[in-house]
């Protein structure tokens, strides 16, 4: 290995995986989210051509994807300190000629990459609306990975329908309380829901999670409601989310 | 019992309610779908003073539902052969004091109750599309109270919108593959959908019905993901079926 780390820093290591992230509680960690929806993209080894991650953050989910497929993958991330972490953790993988980070604001995407290009896009967006009311996280970094404070889910579902070649396929990780923003965000913007897998905290609790498909210009209706994702089985780590974690139960 | 039966036709009872049903295989039988609503709709033994169950086929939701409140209840149903089966069951169970059979279509709903005045709607309405494609029942009674032949989502949910005083709330039973359809449909009625919650036949499987809660002109998004409904455990009823159903296991 073989990073430089900056003040606050420290790498993860996915153990499921044979990937290391530069993550920083200050800054911004991946969490949970992250590899659910890392989980939920189906891509091919070789069909898929191009991938975009939106709201890439430090650039975990297409890392985590990366080992499954050989398709060039763009993470786009807004705030060039994440980006810079994101970069650094490509380095560190060696993924240098698969993975590019773009730092700029994911509306000006298709700057960078041809519209009605893309195999498939990815996006753990912000979850929550910007009302003036909402607590909003003190810390700048993370108000804005979570709050709609720089992008909105019109505008993430929208740049996603602006890459996507027909038929491409669009995975988000998102909340339960936002579904009739999600499903209607996406209808209007082309892309049409065609799979929801809800992530519970435990049997028997709300979900808190969800995690939705869509293709685009796909047929309307048809959507299949996954089998629910646990998260915890009494106090540890339900079997399923241990194999994403550690790869092992 | 005092009931004049129609050639095919045979007299049910829910045995977990004291409610007895006239259904006829050839015309119209409720099934689970009708259970599942009637069990999921939230209303209150005093409050609740007007409950309308459009679509309401044979009547079963709106018997249902009566011994859990002193509300009047208006069943609409379109076809004559069916609304006067529902008319035969409310007298057969001596209801005819709670419970009142109207014999047309639910776009005229309002020239029978004065709009902006229901305390709850439910509804289990035809499901399928009519697709000129799609294999329709060549039983006619059947093909109406399973496609959108004579009604549509939105005309449901529209009449439900009108009917429905503020913060009214509306109950249905529909099929998770129109889901992106339902929350659409409702949002576009005013209707706010605050509750979904999902049939599976059995743990693993793909969900074959959802029922959905919405409050009119409530607030938007806050939807909460219920406990799935598990209908078959093994080669029996599940516990939570068994009690709908007969009320113990």
């Amino acid at each position: 290995m073989n990073a430089e780390l900056k003040s606050g820093e420290r790498i993860d290591q996915l153990y499921s995986k044979n990937i290391s992230i530069i993550q920083s509680a200050n800054v911004f960690s991946f969490s949970l989210d992250a590899v659910l929806l890392a989980e939920f993209a189906s891509v091919s080894k070789n069909k898929t051509k191009t991938l975009v991650d939106l709201c890439a953050g430090n650039g975990a989910v297409g890392l985590f994807i990366s080992e499954r497929t050989n398709a060039k993958i763009y993470e786009i991330e807004l705030q060039p300190r994440l980006a810079d972490m994101a970069t650094r953790s490509v380095k560190l993988n060696n993924l240098e000629d698969q993975v590019v980070v773009i730092n700029d604001d994911l509306k000006n995407t298709t700057d960078h990459i041809k519209k009605d290009s893309v195999d498939v896009v990815t996006v753990n967006p912000p979850y929550f609306l910007n009302y003036d009311t909402s607590e909003k996280n003190p810390n700048e970094y993370l108000a804005i990975a979570r709050h709609e404070l720089t992008t909105t889910l019109n505008q993430v579902v929208k740049t996603s329908a602006d890459l996507l070649k027909m038929n491409g396929k669009f995975f988000m990780v998102h909340r339960p309380d936002r579904l009739t923003d999600i499903l209607t965000t996406m209808r209007h913007n082309r892309i049409e829901p065609k799979a929801l897998q809800f992530v519970r905290p435990s049997h028997g609790k709300l979900a808190n999670m969800v995690l939705v498909s869509g293709i685009k210009d796909g047929r309307y209706n048809g959507v299949k409601i996954l089998d629910d994702v646990i998260v915890h089985d009494g106090d540890h780590y339900s079997k399923s989310i241990e194999m994403m974690l550690y790869g092992k139960r």
